[in-house]
Formats: C-alpha cells, sequence, structure tokens
C-alpha cells in the first residue's frame, strides 16, 4: 500500500505555501491560511520547507500556536527555530504545554532559557515538572502527565458527577477514564467515563470500576509501554512507581508518536541516518554526519578489494573472473539482506530470541539451498554461454551456493551477535552483512578459481 | 532507541513458550499460562512458534479467544490457521468480532466458511457488514464500525445520560464521545463523554456539543486517516458519506495498526519483503517469493557485468583495476541510498513533493561534493600507496566524485520518477539506485582507466 493519497493531500499543502513564498505573495493572506491549519498540519510544512522560506513562514504563525507547532516538528527543525526565539517568547510557548511535552522540550532548551522557564512556574508546576524529567526520556515516566483526575473507591458515582461538574473545562484531554485510588493514592483500577455515565449513580465506584492492580511503572522502557498499549487497546493508562502509588497518566497520543519514531529508527538506521534528523540540515553537519557512514563503509569495501588483491595473479591469467566476480558478491549481498531485515523486524517485535533462532536459521538455510541451486544454474549456464567455459560456469554456479548459505547465517547471526554486545542491529546490520557477503563471495569465486583454474 | 526492553519481556515469554514445549512438559500447565495471556499476547507467541509448535498452542488456546487472537497474527499465518479449524469453530470465532476486524478476517476465508458466517449472522448484522465490505479494505470505510451511538442535538445531557444507563453495558469500546447528528442522520459534531458528565445536565446537546463538520469521508485512504488522527490527537471520528451522512466510527485502535503497518511496509518492502509474511512460512513458498527479487537483483548485475565486459582489455592490462572497482561502486551505492531512504520516508509523510524537490536536490548534490571531496583524496591516496600509481589514485578519485553526485541524483529522481509511474519506491527504489550505482561506477573508473591509462 503506497502512500499515494495522503501524500497528494498533505504536499499538495507543502506546494501551495512553496509557490505563494515563491510568488511572493503578501504575507496577510498566507496567515490566514497557515493559522487556519492544525499546529501539526503546520509543522509539517515548515519542515517540508527550506530554511530560508521556514524563517518567513514561522514569522506568520499566531503566539499561540507556537509552542504546539514546536513539539510537533522533529528535533533538529525545533532547536534551529528555539535559536531564533527570544526567551519571553520561547517562555510563552510554553505555557499550556502538557507536561511530558514541556519535559522533552525542556531537553532542548538553551540552558538560560531553561532557568527562566524554570523560574516563570509556579511551585507545584515545577515540582510536577521535576518528576516528570527525572526519569529518562525513553520511559513511561517521561511520556507521562500528572495532570490525573483520583478517586476513591467509596463514593457514589453520583458524587463523582457532581465533582466532574465543579472542574467544568478543566478535564484533561484524551480523558476515557478516571483512576481509583485509596487513601494513601495506591492506584486500585480505573473507572470509564463509559461505565460513569451508563450505571445507576447512586452505585458506588467500588461496585462498577475496573480492578487492574498492575499499572504501568514510571521506569518501563517506552517499547514496552507501546506494546501494552497495542496489545490492550489502551486510550490512556496510569502510570505508577514501584510501591504502586500513582505518579501520573500516559494517553494514546503520545504512544502514537512512540510507535511511529520506532518504525522510522528501523528504517533510517539501516541507512546509517537519524530519524529526528532535519531534511534541509545545513550542508556541512549533513555532509560530516553522511561521511562517518561512507567511512565505515569504505573501510568495508576496502576489505573486499584485499581479498581480490590477493588473487590478482588469478584474474591477470583470466580476466572473466573479474567480470563475474561482482554478481556472486551481489547475489549473496541481497538474499543476506532479506534474511537480515526479516531478523530485525522480528527482534524489534520481539518475536525472535534464542530459542527460536535455531528454527529459523534451518529454514533460511534451506530457502538459501533452494535459491542457490536454482540461481547457480542460471548464472552458470549464462557465464558458460558469454565466455564459453564449462568450468568457469560450474565454479561460479558453487560460489554463488556457498555465497547464499554465508548470506543466510549472516543474516540471522549478526543481528543476535550485534544485540548481545548492545549495538543496534538496524544500525550496524547492514553494514557487517555485506562486508561478509563480499569478503566470502570473492573469496569463494577467486579462491575456487585459483585452485581449479590455474 | 534500540528496543531491548520490550524485546527482553516479550521474548522471555516465547522463550518459556519454546522451552515447555521442548521438554514436553504436559499441556494442562501450558494451557493455563496461555490463556493467562491476552489475546495479542497469544498470538505474538503463535507468530513466533514454528508451524508444528503452532499447532500444539493452537489447540490449547480457549475457544472464546479464538476469533481475538486469530485477529491479531498476521495474514499468512492466519490463512494457516484457519485451514485447520472446523467451519463452526470458525464461525464461533467470528462471533464478538468489531465489524471492521470481521470484514478483514472475511477476506481470508475460504468462500464455502464465507458463506456459512453470512448465513450465521442475523439481517441487521448482514447489512453492516455489507456496508464496511463494500469499501475496499484500505480505505476510512473499511476502518470503520458501525456501533455508534448518535444523539440530536436538541435534547438534554440529562436525556443522553438516561438514555445511556438504559443501553447500560452496550457502550461500544473506545466510546469517548457521543456522535451528534440531525433528523435526517446528517453527522453534526460530537459531545465528548467529558464534556457530557461535565457539564450543567440541564443543558441541551446544542449548547455543549463541538461543531466539527467535516467527517472523515468514506473512501479516504486509510493512511490519510492515520495522519488526520495523529495531527488531531483523536481517539475516535466519525465516518461518512458525500452527503455528510453518518455511517460508522473509526477508533484509534485500528489506527495504531495502519501506522504500524505502513511503517513496517517501508523496511519490508527496501528488502523485497512483504510485512504480511510468516517468518516460518513453508520453505518452498519462502523460496519462491526471494527467487523473484533475487532474480531482479541479478539482472542489474548482469548490466554492471556488461558494463565490465566492455573493458575487459583495459582490465587485462592493468589488473588493479579489479581489484578498486568495487570501492567506487560501494560507495556511490552508499551514498545514493541515503539520500533515497531520505527521499523516501520524505514522500510516506507526503513532505517531498516537486516544489521542494530542487532545494532538496540542490543540498544533496552540494552534500556529494563535500564528501565526494573528502572519500577521493583519501581512496585516492590508498590507492597511490597500494599501487603505487599516481595517475591511478587520480582516476579512482574523479570516479567516485562522478558516482557520488550520480547517487545524490537518482537518490531524489528515482523514487520521484517511481510515484508518478504508481510503483513503489520503497519496493523498487534501491534495486534501481544500485543498478546506476554499479554501472556508473563501473563506466567512470574503467572508461576513465581506458582513456587515460591505455
Amino acid at each position: 500500500m503506497p502512500n499515494t493519497a495522503i501524500e497528494t493531500n498533505k504536499s499538495t499543502r507543502v506546494r501551495d505555501f512553496n509557490n505563494a513564498l515563491n510568488r511572493g505573495v503578501p504575507t496577510s493572506p498566507i496567515r490566514l491560511m497557515l493559522n487556519a491549519l492544525h499546529p501539526a498540519e503546520i509543522a509539517h510544512i515548515i519542515e517540508s520547507l527550506t530554511p530560508d522560506k521556514r524563517e518567513i513562514i514561522w514569522e506568520l504563525v499566531d503566539p499561540e500556536f507556537e509552542g504546539d507547532v514546536l513539539l510537533h516538528v522533529g528535533d533538529e527543525v525545533r532547536a534551529s527555530l528555539i535559536k531564533k526565539m527570544e526567551t519571553e517568547d520561547i517562555i510563552s510557548a510554553t505555557e499550556g504545554m502538557d507536561l511530558d511535552d514541556l519535559a522533552d522540550f525542556m531537553q532542548d532548551v538553551p540552558s538560560s532559557v531553561y532557568k527562566a522557564i524554570i523560574q516563570s512556574m509556579d511551585d507545584q508546576s515545577r515540582l510536577r515538572l521535576e518528576t516528570v524529567m527525572s526519569f529518562p526520556e525513553d520511559t513511561a515516566g517521561g511520556l507521562m502527565n500528572t495532570d490525573t483526575i483520583a478517586i476513591r473507591p467509596d463514593v457514589t458515582l453520583d458524587v463523582v458527577m457532581r465533582y466532574l461538574r465543579r472542574q467544568n473545562e478543566k478535564i484533561p484531554e484524551n480523558t476515557d477514564s478516571l483512576i481509583v485510588v485509596d487513601h494513601h493514592n495506591k492506584y486500585l483500577g480505573t473507572l470509564s467515563l463509559a461505565d460513569l455515565v451508563s450505571n445507576d449513580p447512586t452505585l458506588r465506584v467500588s461496585e462498577v470500576y475496573k480492578q487492574e492492580p498492575e499499572g504501568i511503572t514510571a521506569t518501563m522502557q517506552e517499547t514496552q509501554v507501546a506494546h501494552i498499549f497495542t496489545d490492550h487497546d489502551l486510550i490512556s493508562a496510569p502510570v505508577v512507581n514501584e510501591q504502586g502509588i500513582l505518579l501520573g497518566r500516559i494517553t494514546i497520543d503520545d504512544v502514537v508518536d512512540v510507535i511511529r519514531d520506532d518504525a522510522e529508527h528501523s528504517l533510517m538506521s539501516m541507512a546509517g541516518l537519524d530519524e529526528d534528523n532535519d531534511m534541509f540540515a545545513p550542508v556541512i553537519s549533513s555532509s560530516m554526519r553522511r561521511a562517518v557512514w561512507l567511512g565505515v563503509n569504505l573501510l568495508t569495501a576496502l576489505m573486499a578489494s584485499a581479498v581480490i588483491g590477493v588473487f590478482e595473479a588469478t584474474l591477470e591469467k583470466v580476466v572473466a573472473l573479474a567480470v563475474l566476480m561482482p554478481i556472486v558478491a551481489s547475489m549473496g549481498g541481497i538474499a543476506g539482506s532479506q534474511t537480515l531485515t526479516l531478523v530485525i523486524r522480528g527482534l524489534a517485535l520481539g518475536q525472535i530470541g534464542f530459542t527460536n533462532a535455531k528454527s529459523l536459521l534451518i529454514k533460511e538455510i534451506a530457502v538459501s539451498l533452494l535459491n542457490g541451486a536454482l540461481w547457480s544454474i542460471i548464472v552458470g549456464c549464462i557465464s558458460i554461454f558469454w565466455f564459453g567455459d564449462i568450468i568457469l560456469g560450474l565454479i561460479i554456479g558453487a560460489a554463488i551456493i556457498i555465497n547464499l548459505i554465508i548470506g543466510a547465517v549472516s543474516g540471522i547471526g549478526i543481528p543476535l551477535l550485534l544485540k548481545q554486545l548492545h549495538i543496534d542491529p538496524a544500525l550496524a546490520g547492514g553494514v557487517v552483512l555485506t562486508t561478509i557477503t563480499d569478503v566470502i563471495g570473492f573469496l569463494a569465486f577467486l579462491g575456487l578459481a585459483t585452485i581449479i583454474l590455474i
């Protein structure tokens, strides 16, 4: 399912703004058009523009939306926007931010602004912010908000509703349920608004609420939180400390961001990119980041070249080997990448571990043998036809089978090994894999040729 | 952020079941352990097991969970489980499924079972199912449920609450708001449960509800629905037809699945894999699917070989060229893949179109020039040091700069072109790109060498 439709829609908007800016349309109609959008949509447009156009558009954003827009752009774009804002504008942008969002935001502001924001807060808000910021950004504690509505089990539903009416307007966003706690603030369960409105108001909370004694602990990793939300189809869930005391609540909107980031992370890492990077980052910093990745890959290419270098004498005699050798390396690399991608996804989903890796290995080797048999015959025949040399055809066929098997074994072994070493398999897996399939591909093909032909 | 924690948690569970099955633990404790889990977690375990173990575990699943488990496994695993079920078991598994889930499920059952399920339904349910199934699976209509609670604007909140109390227990899951419609069932807006309980019960719905005249139309693509949900932080949203008549409602849990599938789709496509494939699919069918991809890649490798073949005479004279040529091809391929991945993500997010592609092209070419300058000097020096030939160093340097620029141009041009041709850029982009960087890499390097050295 290619994302054709949404792109048409969203990129039409990007195109409209781009064209308006290019044609030098006066700013007032652009401002109107811009501020009619949702802050997330404004953020999307800003990310899609080049830095010079971003500055023009950013000036036109209604100050009351600035905070929300800043929350919706990627880390790198956010930092570049903040850099150009006055401290007081930044402070006013933070007003009304959810606590978890504010905690994230605080990570990106310069320390002088940080202090100014803290000073602008009242004691209660500051204490709450410090609670959230005391947990790492990628844990449940870092994702949570402390704006929970907690109720006691011994009151009637009618009392709860009267309490809510007194709150009016102040019920936090995405509140689908109230949290039931005892008088020590210990988490007991939840009362959904649906149950609240659909039951007899004279019933007590204790007769209606859902007991779910295990809340999400604040130190749980955010990816695990995401799995719990999706597995249990949750909209919000309470966060507790190790003693089961209620600390706050996580809502699905923040979890959706985690899911999206996680998935993008695998895609981008496999090309040595960071999902938070700005598409239009300055050339110098982009180049430096890419250079690291190219350097790593150069090392692997040099290893492959070194292997070829060993067989210089052979290549001098049979130049057809130089023509055919990239085929062996690339078939192994492609087959290995398929296995690797399967395993990287399986690891991310928690579906592959050492217990079932063996079964997967057997299956993948069987697949390699079948495909090796098929493609070694085809490539062998092509080689015989091309260079009129049957032995050459047999050699390349054997080398392809060997390299496909190595590809399967590496595709499974490398990510598992990298994980044991606490290296991100999505980031380093591809490089290590192609190094191995290149080296083994050249070694098998040129080595066999040296033994047999020379 | 590598997914270490969640994996430990989830794969621990997979390991426990694997070990229990391997050790031949009696089935009753396994059954207890299994049915204490959420159906999504059972599905996860089934997906992680080999087909023979899956059968044992599937037999132990409590019949009342079977439907939910079937909904949570991937398409391919689902088909294999259904194949072994009795028709009546399948029918009882579908009872209690949400309509959108049932509609998806119906796509995968054999036609005899399909008919039996339809016959087992009452008229109203059948009509509702047919409504949902009349829309393609990947549109808002295919995602929606018809179990909405609709209310009129002219009644008081108190009346609404009394109505809900009469429904009791029957309020659909994930109901965070009620849908307000006129007497023609035309969608007017929503009344959140939070607003319902926190306002004076004597107020009328019309005084409290949020007017949002634009609902999601049933024909909207699901990826666009996902963007609307995430941009606007929605939990549920009404679906309307082109006349604005309420058809149903989409809830966030289904949207989360779309988001996850979309993201996985890019990752898996880039390796020529399908995100719905079963990790433990039979060897024969896995091999055949992989063979297609290997065949496509063989064609590209043959093209590269054909280019090398043109320069056989040159290679015979200067065998060092054969040693160094993979470096030129691989540097171009790596640099190009980075640009390609950036563009594929940008296209999926709707951030790249023809208006800003030019700005991106300029930036990426600048990055290539800088990195080309850096790495051509380094590789040039290595070559001079290795083969003691300054001219060779200059030639490989020039070839690297050329190939990095080609990589950047292709990385932007190929996905845009494929999109115009309605080919999924994530699927075909990588193959086309490496074909170009291989061909140009060998052509530039060997061509320059032939002109200068020979």
